[in-house]
């Protein structure tokens, strides 16, 4: 299928770059961006096992960090780019947050709860449901996380 | 029902007072306490406004605080009590961090995801859930809500 593909938009390159940092430091390859009018105003990877935080899931990273660069909990003209399918603590950030639009890159039946499990964004009780994008690099996301727990094993 | 019911435990209480401090500073008012071998980790109310990050639920502050202070983000040995059934993002925080037990004090219909909406840890996806106990100082809970959202309409 080589250059059958469309190419990928710089947020979801730079996720995917950010995910890989992530590798290197031994963390869950998983990164995420915050754009806003064109412009990255927040990006993150997880940073759980470094940071002593089991909240700082790439998502809540990059959301927290445009919310300081916007001065504004909400993100309403926003967009977020991550490469794995936010979990339901992710999916419940970004309802928060107000993100306008949601990209992911791969699908994660084990943890996801966007078109799996809790589907957070269907819940009546979810206040703001972003519009949601998928696909967009999913093969790179999911041999970067393939690799990394492969040589844990 | 006055002098029928149980006294509060101390940190339900505490995550009481918290809630209070929340309204004072103009935030919606939920309190939460993060106890470990009977002593408090880690505390907080949400700081949403005031923080400027729209992840800074009062369980979410709470359980960062508790990692910090036991410099660990996993808090096996600890138990987490708020003043509301925690929505699907402070659920998932809840699961990330593998709280032992969790008490709530008022159920959510409109935004929680432990017995409403998401159920975050009914999921097949939720690798960790809590033993969930709700109900104790329910009453006092929703009150604070009330009298918070009646003095702004």
């Amino acid at each position: 299928m080589t250059g059958a593909r469309l190419p990928l938009p710089d947020p979801m390159r730079r996720a995917l770059e950010l995910a890989q940092e992530a590798a290197l430091m031994g963390e869950v390859p998983v990164g995420a961006v915050v754009v806003c009018a064109g412009q990255i105003v927040g990006e993150g990877y997880n940073l759980t096992r470094t940071g002593k935080d089991p909240t700082a899931h790439a998502e809540v990273v990059a959301i927290r960090k445009a919310a300081t660069a916007l001065d504004d909990e909400r993100l309403t003209q926003c967009d977020l780019y991550v490469t794995l399918e936010p979990c339901a603590m992710c999916a419940g950030a970004i309802s928060h947050a107000r993100i306008g639009r949601l990209y992911y890159a791969a699908s994660d039946p084990k943890g996801g709860a966007v078109e799996n499990g809790a589907r957070v964004f269907e819940q009546e009780q979810c206040l703001h449901a972003p519009e949601v994008y998928s696909g967009m690099g999913a093969d790179e996301a999911a041999e970067l996380l393939r690799g990394f727990f492969r040589e844990r094993r």
